[in-house]
Parts: C-alpha cells; sequence; structure tokens
C-alpha cells in the first residue's frame, strides 16, 4: 500500500509554506527535494565520519571509502548494470555525457561522421556533440518528434546510415514526458556498431530501468532528481566501451603512475573520475537510492501513473490552456501554455503566489521550443510525494492566472 | 585572541574517539573538517530552501539562486580578486585546472610550445598538462627545488623561453609545506606574456591570499580543503583570459541559445558552468570562508607559524626520523621517514592505533616523489583547530612506532 502522507512526512520542505500558502512543489524535473534519510546521512558523514577517501589508511578514512564505493554496487543494482565497474561517479548528467563526448566520441569521430539527435533533447545531450560539429566537422543529424510529442523509435532507427557512430536520446523527455522506447533505438544501433548514449536523467526517476535489457552503451542518471544530493550522479558505461576511451579530466586517483615524462592510467572505472570525488554527494545519492528501492520503482511508478491521468483529466477540462505532448504513456510532466499570457513567466509569477512552484522557460531545450513554435511553457512535473490534491490547487491557482489575464 | 579549544568545539568530529583514543585529525592536506555552521547550512538548505537555481520563478528558487550567486562575492572578497565575474565555480581544482588545460590551452597551444612546471606540483597540477603533452606534441619543462625543499623563483623565470605559454605552480606544496613567490614568478610571466595557473589548494587555507597582489592569470581553491563540503570549489580567472577561453563542458546554463545548427554561449563566467551546479555545497563553501574569516586569515596562519615551529622543534628531536622539507616560512604540512619502518603505510597503520590520522604514499605527488628517491612518505598536515598538545601526541605514537620497527 502506497502511503503517500507517510511519503511526505519524511521530506521536511513539504510541510514548510511559500507566500502563506502550503508549499505545492511541481518543480521536480528541474530537481526534487531530499527525504530526511538523506539529509541525516550528511549530517552524520560531516559530523562523525569524514576524511578523503582511496588515499589514507587511518581509520575515518577507511571508513568514507567504505561508504562511498558502496554506493556503486547500489547504482549498479539500481540500474541492474552487469558489474559495479561499469559504473562511473560524477556530478550528475551533464558531466557524464560530455565524459562521453571527450573520452569516446572527440578521439574517434572524424569529419562526415554522424550523430543522430531528436529534436526533444535537453541541451546537457546536445551541446557536448554540438562541441565535436563545431571542432571536428562531425554532423549532428535530428528525428523529429510526431505531433502528439511521441518519438517512433523507427525513424531513430531509419536515420541510421554508413557513416552514423553514435545515437544519443533520452529516455523521457523533461518537457513533453515522453518515454522512448531506447530498447529498440539501442538494439539496432547494436546490430549496425552504433553507440547509444541514453539520458536517463528523467526517467530513472520515475519507474525502473534496466540497462541490460535495454542495450546500451551509457546510461546516465543524476542524483538531484533523484531526492539525492546537489552535485551527485553517476553514468553506466558498457564495459568495451570504457575500454576504448581516453581520460577526460586528469589529476590524482586516475593514475597509476606519473613522471615527468609519462603518465599511466589507473583501470576503469577510476580512470575517469579525478580529483577528490564528492564524497559525501556520493554517499547522500546511495541513501536515496535505497530509499527509493524501499519504496519500489514499481510501486512509484503505479503512483505517478494515477498522478498523470488525474493531472491530464483536469487540465482537459480548461479549453484555454494547452498542454504540450501527449503521448501515450507519457510520465507526469505537463508543460503548457495559456490564452492570452503575454509570457509563461506571468503564469509561474502567478502560480507562486499560492504556494505552486512550476518552472517557466525553455526547460534547456531549444530545438524543441522551436519545432512546438514557442518561446517557453509552463512546466508542472511531479514526484512520487504529490497527490491529487495538489493537483487541484495547481488548477485553482490556473483558473486564477486565467481571470487575471482574460 | 585566538581561542582554539573555542575553534575545536565548533567542529563536531573533534569530539570524536578514534580506537578509543581521542581523534588527532593530522590529515588536513588531503581534507578538512567542517565546522558545525557548515553543517547547519547544508542542513538548512536541503530541509527549507532547495530548489534548482537560475531557471526558476518560484519562491524556493529564488532563494537558492539568491544564497548559491552571494557565494561569488565572498569568493572574490576572500581572494582579492577585482571582480564577482572573475570567479568560476567548480568542484574543486581538479575540475578547474582541466578548465584552464581544455578550455584555454588546447586551442592555442601548438606543438614545441612549452609548459613549466615545478617538480613538486600535485597531480592536478600535472596531468592535465600532461593530456596537451601525448595530445598536441606540448612540451613540460620541469624546474628542480633546492635541496631543503624551497623554490628559487629565479630559476622558474630562467626556464621561461621564446616558446614557453605557461606557468603551472603551487603555491603551496602539499608533500614539503614550501610556500613559493608565486608573486615573482607571476610578474616575470606577465611580463613576458606567459600565463601563470596557481595551485591554491593548499596555500588558501592557511594564510591570506590576494590574487590583484599575486598578478596570476587563475588562481585555484578547492572548497573541502577549507572546511566546506566535499564537491565545492571555485578558481580565480583573469577576465582578458576568460575572453579567450572557448567553453570545456557542454549543457544547461552555459548557453546563450542552443538550434538544431547552431550554439551561441552565455557570458563568463557562467559559459564555463555546465549543468545544475554544486548547489549546496557552493553555498555551505561561502558559510566556510565566511567562518574563517571571521576568525581572521592572518589569526589562522599566526596560530599555524607556532604549531609549525613547535612541531619541527619536536621532530628534529628525533634522530631516527627525517623531515622531508624545511624551506623558510614552510607551513604546517610534514611529511617524513622513518628509520627501520619498512614503508609509510606501517607507520600510518601504528598511529592510527593512537587516534592519530595521518596520510602515507606519494600524495599524488609522482615527480617529488622520484626527485627525493622515495617510495612513499607519512604526512602530518595540520588545521586551524590542531594544538600542541596533538603534536606531543603525533610525537609519542611515532616514538612507540619506532619502537616497535626498532
Amino acid at each position: 500500500m502506497y502511503d503517500v502522507n507517510a511519503i511526505r512526512a519524511d521530506f521536511p520542505i513539504l510541510s514548510r509554506e511559500v507566500n502563506g500558502k502550503p508549499l505545492v512543489y511541481l518543480d521536480n524535473g528541474a530537481s526534487a527535494q531530499k527525504p530526511q534519510v538523506v539529509i541525516d546521512a550528511i549530517n552524520q558523514a560531516y559530523s562523525q565520519e569524514y576524511a578523503n577517501v582511496h588515499r589514507g589508511l587511518h581509520y575515518l578514512s577507511n571508513l568514507a571509502t567504505e561508504k562511498y564505493e558502496g554506493v556503486r554496487a547500489k547504482v549498479a543494482n539500481f540500474l541492474n548494470a552487469g558489474s559495479e565497474e561499469e559504473i562511473i561517479f560524477n556530478t550528475g548528467t551533464t558531466e557524464a555525457l560530455n565524459l562521453v563526448s571527450y573520452a569516446w566520441a572527440a578521439p574517434r569521430l572524424e569529419a562526415g561522421d554522424e550523430i543522430i539527435l531528436t529534436v526533444m533533447e535537453h541541451h546537457a545531450n546536445i551541446v557536448p556533440w554540438h562541441f565535436l560539429r563545431e571542432r571536428q566537422g562531425v554532423v549532428l543529424k535530428w528525428v523529429d518528434i510526431e505531433p502528439d510529442g511521441s518519438l517512433d523509435p523507427q525513424k531513430v532507427i531509419d536515420a541510421m546510415g554508413p557513416r552514423t557512430k553514435m545515437v544519443c536520446v533520452t529516455h523521457m523527455s523533461n518537457v513533453l514526458g515522453t518515454v522512448v522506447d531506447v530498447a529498440a533505438i539501442s538494439a539496432a544501433a547494436r546490430e549496425r556498431g552504433i553507440v547509444s548514449v541514453i539520458d536517463g536523467s528523467q526517467a530513472a526517476v520515475h519507474g525502473p530501468v534496466d540497462v541490460q535489457q535495454i542495450g546500451c552503451d551509457f546510461y546516465a542518471i543524476t542524483g538531484h532528481k533523484l531526492y539525492g544530493p546537489s552535485g551527485s550522479g553517476a553514468m553506466y558505461a558498457r564495459a568495451e566501451r570504457q575500454a576504448e576511451m581516453r581520460p577526460f579530466m586528469g589529476g590524482g586517483d586516475m593514475i597509476r603512475e606519473v613522471t615527468k615524462d609519462n603518465v599511466t592510467w589507473a583501470d576503469a572505472p577510476m580512470k575517469f573520475e579525478a580529483g577528490t570525488p564528492g564524497i559525501v554527494q556520493t554517499i547522500g545519492m546511495g541513501v536515496a537510492l535505497d530509499y527509493m528501492t524501499s519504496i519500489g520503482m514499481e510501486a512509484i511508478a503505479a503512483h505517478e501513473r494515477d498522478l498523470t491521468q488525474y493531472a491530464q483529466s483536469r487540465l482537459d477540462g480548461l479549453n484555454w490552456l494547452q498542454v504540450q505532448g501527449k503521448a501515450p504513456g507519457k510520465g507526469a510532466i505537463f508543460s503548457f501554455t495559456l490564452d492570452g499570457a503575454a509570457h509563461a513567466h506571468d503564469i509561474s509569477t502567478i502560480l507562486d503566489k499560492k504556494g505552486v512552484a512550476v518552472r517557466a522557460g525553455q526547460h534547456c531545450t531549444g530545438p524543441l521550443m522551436q519545432h512546438l513554435e514557442l518561446n517557453a511553457t509552463c512546466r508542472a512535473s511531479f514526484a512520487m510525494y504529490n497527490t491529487r490534491d495538489e493537483v487541484d490547487v495547481l488548477i485553482e491557482a490556473l483558473e486564477l492566472a486565467h481571470d487575471l489575464f482574460a
């Protein structure tokens, strides 16, 4: 039995008010709130168990190392990776995708080689590939979405040609909520010797992920969206791909030996983790993953499906509001515009007065906004702790906004 | 009046025991402990004030953005930078120096161009330059230290030739405690059109830093060594140099506009800060800097000078122990070997039994270890909260170790 009130009680910030109203936090697509167990773990780490990792032999360093390295197995388990050596720690999806760009793609792709993207990618899954276009003449091939916001995997597969080296696709759109059939795309890529890179920033929050079933080469997740600390993250990177990657950042921990004339590298995944890492953030991310799995990813997904259906039905009742993206099976993310509102920012400002936190803007998806012919949208993005009552508050606040703009 | 006991009371971990003995934490060169105000700030951020920054317009996002961006002025003030636009946030010195390597040096340096380093650099200030050697034929020129561990700035200046493009020097050795005259080196570099990169990871912890007085182009600091959270850091980067830098990591926040065919960049320093940043870590780093400045960097430096002299005199009394580095004005870092000890690790293990946390190994300084003809050293590194009594505990523990190995 999914007890949303018990879950809400685990998140201290959800008890606060904003502008004199109970906080209705619907900006989870940008970053999620943190349960007390995560905050407690951070507190405990800094108050009683802190030291640098890997290089010490004293008690606290060993303790911190054990807790930090223990998270690798938690992430591997969360993503069903075959081995914890396939998990690279980082600060989030942006760093992860830049690692793929600099360490795997840059030394390998030549002018005229192609990378396939969809128009609904987040800038984190666009700009690292634009670097390769600018700097070495790689060609970006864009696949459009359908009018309902869904992505036909066959269109991605049809775009794969003899010069295609990579396909970089989101598992769930941060604007439309569209869930992509990344398994079909990854399988087709693999058959053709094309590397598949999946942006799991949004998808991994909302339901179970199985990278072996997907069959991708890279899958990136972001700790702060997964109810974990800011500055935490991890990436699944298939062992064969790691073996092909040169280092990205240089420094401590990622080397075997450094001399004046030469440098040799540590084994993967350490080879890709330079310098003192985000020790406490990573420990906190591990606790957040434990928290999610203790509730159950299927249970979270079921709760959010209910929220999605309820929110969709309520929003459908507002004939002066346009929801962008109605793909079958979409996740609990709603981007919309409103008749008469000069700008999405105006809507979010009114909603904020009612305690409702939503995001307004381009959501780091320039090409998608151009495709939709919109300057910006308002976005309400839901999490495991949101409720139908909060949907009702959102709707009331939107009605107020509509009245004000009418 | 410097009240070290009051300061100690601010750090909860210093009250704990390790192996049944009071913790004597002398691994500060690797990472420092955190005062309660920093832990409280993290707690407050996650419990009451958390949201993603920059892109929101709701109350919590504005609040988090204000707190996060407010740290830029704190860092600028801490380093006496001319402008807060010259402060780039990052995860620490490793990322900072890789940014310089990828964003400034890689597109600019050609085969045969030279980078000057000293043999006592940390791997973070070596490996990013080895990348340029390996990948584009840049030549690394190494400057030796003197027998007492000091660095003659004239030797660095004499190494500057017509092909020299950069000089990358630590402000304080993490092994020898040597303080380098980076102002003399930076001034000579500037006269010759050579860019100066200063690794301030250690120095900024122990005394006041003034980047305008130093006159360098880049100065990197690491939050977790400055009593701040893991995964926090910042770099001073002279505005003229930022104007010459291309982006390093691509993603959200660092762009102006992204289309299918093109991408344009945000103004510096945002251009160099891709994706959701380490929001809470950066806020915590700001609190740590406030804490240090409230005590006073000169007062901290004076306390540590006393500790250095006392520790030096006590260690000098052990004729079976060799301290590496006795440069005049050195900081409170002591690396040593011990007659009869098979390996530094054995010493640190015995010290740990007495609650004394020191580091043993190469300290991420391969070339220095080769120069010293050592496999490893033990290192005791002091902080603002350490005491003469703790020096005595260290000495007793070392005497025990010596007895065991004799």
